[in-house]
């Protein structure tokens, strides 16, 4: 009780000091803390945050960081909500909710350097469409690009659909701005695709959830807008068949090949549930694994003929079963939402499980051969949906409960079950996180794997930059 | 004399150490160290490294840096010899060169999952090779690539000629095995294109020049093999016209623009001297600047006729003034050889000045026109070499002597004139050092430049990491 006292005047006290250094629009408390800013999307965490503080500049982040360091609170940094780890989601009273919000300016937009400076709190699809209208692209394409933040998007090291192409985020930052943990600022939003003087500090702050410090600005690199698209549903008779069609499309397209994803059979079912309206060829449903393939160009000549000629050749060589060649952008666009409704069509089934695991891509069709059986042991009946970016060797391995056991008494199970996965990825000397980061989630999993140099090295990287251990604590590393 | 007694005999204990802890091929004292050990290529840094180690695999390396950090002894880790700003040469008596040449074994190849595994003394070139002997592309291309080492690409995070297409060596490595400067070993070689769990540890050896950890071996990414490559000269009346050429490509060829190199008219006479045969038209002598570009695709279809109704469409619309497009690829390589022909050319007129520097692309003419301005005021006569990576905004502005400061009379000249040229960087948002590294070279001009914030960052890197101050001290920081 004593302790719990003190903890109240110090957050009061702060409160005063952050209601003189911020303007009124930027300090939430009590009832005026939504659910928006307390409980992830998932629903999986729920906090109950001391305060929500919503600078406008990159001098309110630094004066609000200085004054919770001076009062002992810790800082939750958060983006647009969207993350799957519990990576931004206060886990205590007494938190401090940092939202970058209200920090949404695109600074700077150069579309022969190509390349714009944004701010922490700049949509994902805001970012992008700032690009179009300028004849570039920003590449980083996600389910919630609607909702997502370019501040998160950086301090998780997104990935997405585009990644085979372009790169995860990390490939994508030229330059960035972050407030430390005692307030100063690193600041190197210089726009330049070449820079090689030493310790590229900016790295420290990419995907690590805003542990070392917290994003408020990134300088990015843009793209050509893709100028020719095709996209290609093909099935086959198993996920080797699969990987068969990688490897020809790669040597066939070369780096033209920018989408490659694996959808097993069960996970098209899932999804066709939801969207039964597809326009896939009603011969598909018999295969037990597809692939949804785009092949693109943003110069040269037409791909249009070169791809039909690789399809025909596909299937009259017998690699592909059957499939569709997309021939409007609106086909394409179906052909992409049953992939892109997968995760909603798994939410509606309740209590689920997910990973986001990544393997040796040559690995693949063992690798989920042995997920299969190992789950089947496991819990005989679990239905497990195996989808993801081949290309990136990243696969999510999903599952839902069998019959008996839908809903929260499915929850017992979670844990054991990615246990199970984690080993099969470990055996196969993958990655138990590819692209959702640890967070709160996967940090035991995480400590469990890591050798113990670089436990050492990731604590002395914190001890350095974060020693009160202030920001977004109990992320990543356990402490 | 105290303290140099103290050394020598805390030299020869350490030597005893070492020579029970590696083979006897693996140290090289007194007369057997040879100039390549102990000068650079440039011959602007000669040293007497008291030992060279020649450790023949990771645990020799660990225990050579433990036996060294004991007798408290300077390691400088050292590759292919091939640096341009002195990072690898010992510079003082009682350092101990740390040569990574025998490690020079490809651990693995894995063409579907397109990664292989080599170690830090391993040749460029055979890398290259060795993917391309399995229908693979490891991109990074060197003029220095017969000599430098994979450990030194690292270290160093090199560039080169691909950089436009496939970036620096930073974006080409998955994984990395180094050695602290304790001894300990830090080893993570996974070939996993995504794997994103916290804080990614071997950003802190990329580009350190061996101030943080002394890399011992790689994972790559390897791309597919380029199918159709096509290569023109085109000339203009001026660097604007030369920006309108390369925005007009990068338009047009979008990602399949390879690579665009800058060539002004100073630069091409001084090439042409020592490659009096090239294929290039008559009339191309005559204007200020010129373009070599390569537009490449590793799949799709054919761009000859492509290429060629772009480059008829920029003689009609008056982008380019003369030209060629090579019609072979032997025609395509005599082009390509006037470009890397440059450092050769600038080597034969003795000593000059060379920069290496980056500002944002769409700054380049502005740019070019104030540093010709500038040099001419501050030495007339200076012959201004202004060429480069123009699609990665990286220009080396190189300049030989007027003719009556031939030789060593320049000397006094090269940091002054360094100066002005990087207060010309600074007004434009640039970099001092776009790929060639800080090494001793260029710490003064980088430390004149850092932050405070990034400066102490840096310095509590390096406190962090090697307490001591042995690995490659006086690189990159200013102690």
């Amino acid at each position: 009780v004593q302790k719990s006292l003190v903890r109240d005047g110090q957050i009061k006290n702060a409160l005063v000091a952050l209601s003189e250094a911020l303007d009124s629009r930027a300090i939430l408390t009590g009832e005026a803390i939504t659910e928006r800013y307390s409980r992830d999307w998932s629903g999986d965490y729920v906090g109950e945050p001391a305060a929500v503080l919503r600078p406008s500049d990159t001098s309110e982040v630094a004066a609000a960081v200085r004054i919770c360091r001076d009062a002992c609170l810790p800082i939750i940094p958060q983006g647009g909500h969207t993350g799957l780890v519990g990576g931004a989601t206060p886990d205590a009273a007494g938190q401090i909710v940092l939202s970058l919000e209200r920090m949404n300016r695109i600074r700077a937009l150069d579309s022969l350097s190509m390349t714009m400076v944004v701010e922490a709190g700049c949509i994902l699809q805001t970012a992008k469409e700032a690009a179009l209208a300028q004849g570039c692209l920003f590449p980083l394409t996600l389910g919630a690009q609607g909702s997502c933040q370019i501040g998160g998007n950086v301090a998780t090291n997104a990935g997405g659909l585009n990644v085979l192409r372009y790169g995860m985020m990390r490939n994508l930052v030229l330059g960035l701005e972050a407030v430390l943990a005692d307030g100063r600022v690193f600041s190197d939003l210089r726009a330049l695709r070449k820079n090689n003087t030493g310790l590229d500090l900016k790295q420290l702050f990419i995907g690590t959830e805003g542990t070392l410090g917290i994003v408020t600005a990134a300088a990015l690199r843009l793209y050509p807008q893709p100028r020719w698209v095709e996209t290609l549903w093909l099935s086959a008779e198993s996920i080797t068949g699969i990987m068969a069609l990688y490897d020809h499309c790669r040597r066939e397209a070369g780096e033209l090949l920018s989408a490659f994803e694996l959808i097993t059979a069960p996970c098209l079912e899932l999804a066709l549930e939801l969207d039964p309206n597809s326009p896939l060829p009603g011969d598909v449903a018999r295969f037990p694994a597809h692939a949804l393939i785009e092949i693109a160009s943003s110069g040269g000549p037409d791909l249009r003929p070169w791809v039909e000629e690789l399809v025909a050749s596909m299937f009259e060589n017998g690699l592909a079963q059957t499939g569709l060649m997309a021939h409007s952008t609106a086909q394409a666009a179906a052909l992409w939402r049953i992939r892109e409704i997968m995760v909603e069509a798994q939410q509606r089934r309740g209590l689920h499980l997910r990973t986001d695991i990544s393997v040796p891509i040559s690995a693949i069709p063992l690798f989920a051969a042995r997920i299969d059986e190992v789950l089947a042991q496991a819990l005989p009946g679990v239905k497990v949906l195996t989808y993801g970016h081949v290309g990136d060797g990243n696969l999510h391995i999903n599952a839902l409960p069998p019959a008996h056991l839908q809903g929260s008494a499915f929850r017992p199970w979670l844990l054991p079950l990615t246990r199970k996965i984690n080993e099969v990825v470990d055996a196969f000397g993958g990655s138990i996180s590819a692209e959702h980061g640890i967070g709160i989630t996967k940090r035991t999993a995480l400590e469990e794997r890591l050798a113990p140099v670089d436990r050492e090295l990731m604590h002395a990287m914190k001890a350095t930059l974060d020693p009160d251990g202030l920001l977004s604590p109990g992320r990543i590393l356990v402490v």
